[in-house]
């Protein structure tokens, strides 16, 4: 179990109004407690928290006149990693798999799974299943995509990046994505806060179901596992947007960060951590 | 209210062990009830029902070894359209949308409504806001693309079908979802099956949010919606296939059909139709 | 018959040998012949001028090591413009074309024709043919896509800019040529100087072959057909590009003009004008 | 210096007057030399030869009325390659490449060799520069590519089969030509006759500019590039399609045969063939 303290802060001009909903907060769940948490907006508009899914994550929503909105966010989690051994994370047969991951095999906006059949089962076919094999699928994606900033757009999907070889942190969790479905392994997007990662941002990576829950995991190796914190979960990164926007808002700046007094934290090879 | 006789019979021949979700029950909802349903499964293996979503969507979930698989499903379903006045369904602003109903604005695998905003702006951008926008998107599609069987597959999206102007029920409702979403109007896909589809099959079609609930819309104008039943709903269809398989499996025949004794059943112009 | 001044000044930093193909010159054709000319590279480094295609296009190509490298051209133009009544202006059956012709009835990189055929023929079939139609081809692309600096990049091609609605003048011609190909009606890519465009820039057009020679034609309104003075011609961008670099070369600064004394330059309504 | 017999037979329904170019003729290139050649039409309508290309290619152009057409062809083709030494075919430094040879550099409708820079350069940028480095590219495709018959149609582009991992003969060229210019290597589509292919039919393979001329290969390994008779020479298959056809014609059957009494017909690997 460890701590760690998480904030942003997002300075938007608004030129009509706006309406927004954040997806900025810790979510909540088995594995990760908000201990204390603050909001401040300013102007001191209305806001409200709601329940974005079953996952525990959550929106702030609200709408706002035009301004100058400044909105800042901060919190200390508890995270309670369970770390297990490698060998006993067995894939689960597509039978067994609880209803509620099932979508989690479906193709979605950004990760094309139903084009890459042959791709994924010829390059990790023949690989053992289970964690390992998604652990390689990390591998070959760190290889084989570059880490460029500003390689891709709003549209770029997990086919386009697989085709130019390089991309950003949700590029690379998208064709992870996009390769574990096609193998019949359910795989789910996160978004969050990640200690360690430089430049200081929001971060892309991914669970995978495994055994009986969901496993983290980040291609981008960027960051230690057992400091990521997540905010919010879904298909892909068309779900878990830190700010959908409807009415004319330019964002002025954005600070983020993720620290912790833990020197423990681990990177992801051999350190499968739990969740939910 | 009337009522609809529905059935659908599937024959596979089974190479391996394979494992089934079927997605062809009729869902319910506040307007659609089923009175009475058969199911026959040849052989007489194990299968159980599962609730696939919030909406009212059912799966059952097998597994078979090789065989020659028989499954055939038929009901009586009631329906209760609450019809309404057009003029009163309003689009509902973004800040006062239930916050379950936020995903239906996200792009999705066949709906790549974040690149069409310019697009549906500059052909739908001028209309009355309403039930009427949504009709005359309607009515753009269907003016525009070809209903041609063949002309797509299991990997065209709204903007292939937008380029190529030809496709089938399930790109009608495709290229209508997008032009939704990039309107802010939250939209879904809809499986289901359809009184006087020629030839039967299942349909695919699609729901709106207006007001305060999802409006049943057809883009191909090929059956009434008044004899429109649900099976799966869904962000596009690749969360409502009828059958998605994990093994070896090839289907050898497929029949569906839906009935009713009402010939009151209207199309869709100035008949909008409640669910939910 | 008038006279066209053009200059265009390219600088930049070289890092490691790089080789150019510059496509900066005034193509000869018929219709278009270059009065005298001045070609000033800074350092003076040896160049070679050669003959690109069969359409009076030259290239000048040169190799050179790590310095800040400096090109101007410039030249006065002789532009001879066969004004024609435009009703005498038909398609050509296309047993009838020039065999050297037939290329560019292709699909090509940035004009995927082949894709595009329902489209030009649903929007554009019932047009009565010939120079009309071409011309109302053009009213439909400027009517639908937005001007908008920086909305497209190297690889983006017609198809794309019909679902994003938004270019800049090469996606324009892309557009146009991919229509009319998929009509049956020959059309190339021309780029080249624009006496009034603004901001002034390499300009990017197409030709259309009608009855026994290629028009020049414009879907950008941007500027006079009669100053357009013709650089490369090809396929599409792909084939122009004003620089082909081998090596790691930074472009710094670009500086482009065409001026004419002669104020009666017309617009592309109602005045085709002939080339080659 | 051996000889091949090469015959097609081609019948179509002409449903209404139709424009045809075949492209069904033995190339003549300094290499390639048909000896003997008949032509049979039914109905015996008027036709021309016509020359398409610099490159020795020809098309048959002719105009039908509502008939049953057949075409048959037939000719003695005397190839005489000139196999060299493998470690003599270096690539060709940019500023030395023929100003003809300049546009095989660039991307074409189905080679999007813009999109693939990173990509190949990862894959192929440590290998030796030359004939070896082809022919490992020549490797990679067929190792990572399944040859599926109707695995792609006539929309298939290279990336599309990058994805997708399947293709025919067409885009195993495809996917080689694009990588290659990707590299800066010319390279084209030619299509032709195959002695040794199975099933029979047309042939797609591709060439490659080295050292001072073009060198065919052959990625997908399935008929002895010695027995290669070139037809269509040009960019990809866009250029070389056997049949352009404006008008209603159906295909009704199709017959292609290659043969030689050389017994000595030897595969690509250490078995370059010059051209041209």
């Amino acid at each position: 179990m460890h701590f760690v303290n998480i904030s942003s802060e997002l300075i938007y001009t608004i030129d009509s109004a706006a309406s927004f909903v954040f997806n900025i907060a810790a979510a909540s769940t088995n594995h990760q407690k908000t201990l204390e948490e603050n909001l401040t907006l300013s102007p001191a508009i209305d806001s409200e928290w709601c329940q974005l899914n079953d996952f525990g994550c959550r929106g702030l929503r609200l709408k706002v006149e035009p301004c100058e909105l400044s909105i800042r966010y901060s919190a200390t989690v508890q995270l309670s990693p369970e770390t297990e051994l490698v060998q006993y994370l067995n894939e689960v047969e597509h039978k067994k798999l609880p209803t509620a991951v099932l979508p989690f095999l479906n193709p979605s906006r950004y990760c094309e799974s139903d084009r890459l059949g042959r791709f994924a089962w010829k390059e990790f076919g023949q690989l053992q299943s289970g964690y390992s094999r998604v652990d390689q699928i990390c591998n070959w994606v760190n290889a084989h995509i570059d880490y460029v900033a500003g390689s891709t757009d709003a549209s770029s999907s997990a086919c386009d990046v697989l085709i130019q070889r390089a991309g950003v942190c949700r590029d690379f969790a998208h064709v992870s994505i996009a390769l574990c479905r096609a193998l019949g392994i359910p795989a789910r997007y996160v978004s969050g806060y990640a200690v360690g990662l430089e430049p200081p941002d929001f971060h892309g990576f991914f669970e995978v179901y495994l055994e009986d829950r969901w496993y983290l995991f980040d291609a981008t190796r960027m960051a230690p596992i057992s400091g990521l914190v997540r905010i919010g979960i879904g298909r892909d990164a068309a779900d878990t947007s830190f700010a959908n926007i409807v009415g004319q808002a330019t964002m002025q700046s954005i600070k983020v960060e993720a620290t912790s007094a833990d020197a423990n934290l681990l990177y992801n090879n051999g350190d499968p951590v739990s969740t939910a």
